[in-house]
């Protein structure tokens, strides 16, 4: 991996970084922030997933995250959304919900998408092998995400509870089976086969396996895709039946943007450094 | 004005604005943050100037200014760089730093620019009449600004220290009549006269003006536009014989970038709420 650009932030160092992802067959960037403690040894980790459309640079230059995880000692590793580049499949319209900007962090099994779109894989083991053999990374790990990236840190860290010591999430799309957005691209991406979708839907995973892990979701109540789209109140029935330890919190007046991500991403970072340690 | 997008921001209001502008003889669009203090009674106000390229959105969303704004009851008027729309005049080659995006703070006297470039005038006087009039603000105000609009923020309190109570910048554009961004911008919209340029020159009009006011100034070392364009020592040299009070900073590892801004945003609204008392 090499350094695309690198910026001093909150005293930390706020970095660019490319590289050639097997699991992706494809070039990838991803961004990183080094707390200032990752200059005296190891650090732990809390990655970011973000939302359909989004780049690697949304979450670091609209979250304000840098602050707290410089007070906290925490890096952040941000990757992209999906595969990318010349012969990576993308939606034939063009739609912002399927293809380049939306990987839903899945493993396509259907074509054209099997070639690329191992975001899944990806997210979970080949980007972390990477950063925790080149960085200052102490190999403790947290998730997070917003909305398909909500989801996603969801889906990783119930499925991989070992790997994760905490899980949240800002207006997850919290039972892909049952919305538009997950129909389309899960449809899309694995086949008709419900019994596949099941592996990358939050609420039915925690019925059907529980969860150890403590859980915190933000959800904005003037949220446009609340009642369509992200459906929490499936997570809190799923948690309720599981007897996982969900915080769901339903903020008044937020709506489904990086304003509401900010003004209360300190408070998902502090949940996580209270876990990593 | 009518409101164009409110959302909700650390328990606060972020709020863009359109509305027709008679200085500037275009439709503009401004952005607004609403401390939660101003649902109780009129609160102070820092106004901000952007760089080159911005419009009234890059500061909103990247600065991550609202957080400490909220907590100072801190109102914040964030107009954007330059006139827009169809019939306003831009540079022929597009150029980033003449024209749309690069209005430089000044009322422009040549043709074509004096048709729509008076942004000195709205930003001292139609805005603040404006969101005085319309929004609950005390009238108390301070300004700040970044590169072009640090250059902007230092000339508008210069010349008119009973406007506000304080001034700060980051990386400003310290001595136009001596660097390229300013010998270009200031010959285009003032003409070959450097009298006429004389009235927007930091430096200078330290020199010339005095100044009661106090002045903070960031300066990132590592920012690439440091020795051509911005020049802060002439800054700190009219200071010097001006005997006024200002601090500069020069911040070790920062460039010209949001990350350096969002890393002390902090320190400049304080220092403003001090003197906003």
């Amino acid at each position: 991996m090499h350094v695309v650009q690198e910026q001093a932030c909150f005293g930390g160092r706020q970095i660019r970084y490319q590289h050639d992802s097997s699991v992706l067959n494809c070039s990838m960037q991803f961004s990183v922030f080094l707390p200032p403690q990752a200059e005296q040894g190891p650090v732990p980790a809390v990655y970011w997933l973000s939302g359909l459309t989004c780049s690697d640079e949304n979450f670091a230059s609209k979250a304000g995250a840098q602050r707290v995880a410089a007070e906290l000692g925490l890096a952040l590793i941000i990757p992209d959304t999906s595969p990318r580049g010349e012969g990576v499949a993308d939606d034939e319209n063009g739609a912002y919900d399927l293809g380049l900007g939306a990987g839903f962090y899945v493993n396509a099994t259907q074509a054209p998408w099997n070639k690329h779109y191992h975001m899944y894989d990806y997210v979970l083991s080949e980007l972390p092998a990477l950063v925790e053999a080149e960085l200052p990374l102490s190999g403790k790990r947290a998730i997070s995400g917003h909305s398909m990236g909500g989801h996603g840190a969801l889906v990783l860290a119930l499925r991989n509870p070992e790997r994760f010591v905490s899980v949240s999430a800002f207006s997850p799309i919290s039972n892909p089976s049952d919305c538009p957005w997950g129909h389309k691209a899960l449809g899309a991406y694995l086949g008709d086969n419900r019994q596949m979708w099941a592996h990358y839907d939050a609420s039915l995973l925690l019925v059907s396996k529980g969860c150890t892990l403590p859980i915190l979701v933000d959800q904005g109540e003037a949220d446009n895709f609340l009642h369509e789209q992200l459906k929490p109140q499936a997570l809190v029935q799923a948690a309720k039946q599981a007897n996982a330890d969900l915080t769901l919190r339903m903020q008044a007046g937020y709506d489904h943007s990086y304003y509401f991500i900010a003004s209360f991403i300190e408070d998902h970072l502090r949940f996580h450094a209270k876990h990593l340690g």
